[in-house]
């Protein structure tokens, strides 16, 4: 019953893979393969400028400030927008010449393709102090999907050593808007840059918006060029804009998802799963019989995330409706 | 009154720039400085997914399956969706190691920046034979600002000529959406990549959609890899994928462009000025008082593209509703 590792998407919310595999129209799924908030931040409604014209300076502009605000950034650091932390992953890597890179694993693997593309010598580890300082250390803080928190002191003076020796840390922040205190924006340390994905607290993943901090300038400069003039879309500068200037939502979400995320480990639990990590966004649990249970729950329509290298490792998102959650409760009930 | 080269904009569309120079609020501009089509394509109501979901890979199929159709695109070519047609600029000079890249100009400058900054020695030329085929030619199709057509059957032979010696033909066809016969997507010849936008013949610039079609399989590879996955928005996706599908809007809009491009050059004739080259998406017109006109214009809260380097050119683009009309008219006789 047990899927081959190859057989397994390499992310989550693959859902014409899950269409391929089971046999079920797309419509029909219960997507938890994702750590996307399945309570997104209400759209606005949107000026006609959004969609018809060149996105301009000036609601640029409205962007930067309501993200710097959001997010406590110093003016001291630089602040990037791309069109999701996907698009800055994929040029960081060529900022810099071909080097070591450690990046903490086990994590995303988008970190690992872009660097090695780029023609870096990467590493995993599990330990920062064990990366090269004059290379590159990729993290990503809380991490995906095991939840690991990075304590913050660390990872300033983390970056003041690579700093010092030409390196640099990326701290890839995707999953930390439900974490303020946990974040490295306010402080933007030499030595460090930043990634920050809009789509998945404010649930708006299709938006495509990312963010980059740092008080490298020159990083900063040679990243802005090279994503080059409009880079983010009309609708995602004034969403963004309407979002990050909203700090009651954001209050107000980051308490739901404290419940949702309790519901959902008391969900687990009670089937059996063991919780080994994650976010409020979503929930890594063990099972001995993870690829099974992945496998059963695929049948019924809810796709959830297993992993091609920890084959006792499912990755749960939230629930939205209450539908969504009767239909999750019933699946893990009724096929034990 | 003339204003120094240096104070221009480098490119229409920045009411940011407009606002500080002359002082009137941004939604109080007639911008006639882009060539953005003036009535948009009407915006589908959008599914849920496009704005929470990463995009899938069902709707990048849809997107594919839909601009092939409109676009002629043969199988044996490759077809990379990105968020703008700027996207693609900027990622293209990085795929080849420095080398001789002439630009057919004058023409849009992003092309020259963005060769310049992947350390391409770049040269500017007016005649395609000149160029050496074992590097880069770069040409719009029809070109901004001037209109300059290039033959198809020549475009074919030249890019056969650069693919026998390992260089590459670039033809940026973001205004040949009026002129399907112009266009080189059906033929998708060896040595060519061709860029199309989608912003501006369908007036969703702010959406961020570009193509690049190639029959190079290595460098369309690249490229992909390059931009990443969920390198288009779902908005983009699903607004893309109904107005390339839309081949009735699309037969109509070219009728009507004709009609309002033929209209904007007797309005422009009329008021003095020479016509010197365009698309029906704008006007090229030269007038020895050029940019006393682009001052006095701008007093008025219209903004049109002068040059730094052609001091007496100006590009209008076209007005949509009978109020800009009459703005625009009126502008015209009343400063004389």
């Amino acid at each position: 019953m047990s899927a081959p590792p190859a057989a397994l998407p390499p992310h989550g919310g693959d859902l014409a893979a899950a269409t391929a595999r089971w046999g079920r129209p797309a419509g029909d799924w219960l997507d938890l393969s994702t750590g996307i908030n399945p309570t997104p931040y209400p759209l606005p409604s949107l000026p006609d400028w959004a969609w018809s014209h060149l996105p301009g300076r000036a609601a640029e502009a409205a962007l930067d400030t309501a993200a710097r605000q959001a997010l406590a950034v110093p003016d001291t650091a630089a602040l990037i927008a791309a069109s999701g932390g996907q698009a800055l992953i994929q040029q960081l890597p060529w900022l810099r010449s071909p080097g070591p890179v450690t990046i903490l694993a086990p994590t995303y693997d988008e970190h690992r393709r872009a660097w090695a593309a780029a023609g870096h010598q990467v590493q995993g580890a599990t330990d920062p102090a064990t990366a090269d300082p004059t290379g590159v250390l990729v993290l990503v803080n809380p991490n995906n999907p095991d939840g690991r928190i990075f304590d913050r002191a660390s990872l300033v003076a983390l970056a003041a050593r690579f700093a010092a020796q030409g390196g640099l840390v990326v701290i890839d922040e995707a999953f930390a808007d439900p974490y303020p205190d946990q974040s490295l924006c306010p402080l933007a340390p030499r030595g460090g840059v930043i990634l920050r994905s809009f789509g998945k607290f404010y649930g708006l993943a299709g938006l495509r918006l990312g963010l980059a901090v740092t008080a490298e300038t020159t990083l900063a400069e040679a990243l802005r060029a090279r994503l080059g003039p409009w880079a983010v879309s009309g609708p995602a500068l004034a969403i963004g804009n309407a979002a990050y200037a909203d700090s009651a939502w954001a209050e107000a979400t980051r308490q739901a998802l404290v419940a949702a995320s309790s519901r959902l480990d008391a969900v687990l639990t009670g089937a059996g799963f063991e919780r080994i990590g994650g976010t409020v966004l979503f929930t890594l649990v063990r099972h001995p019989k993870a690829r099974e249970w992945w496998e059963r729950l695929g049948q019924q329509g809810i796709l959830v995330r297993a992993f091609a290298e920890q084959s006792d490792w499912l990755r749960f998102g939230l629930p939205g409706s209450t539908a969504d959650w009767n239909r999750l409760e019933q699946a893990l009930t009724s096929v034990q």
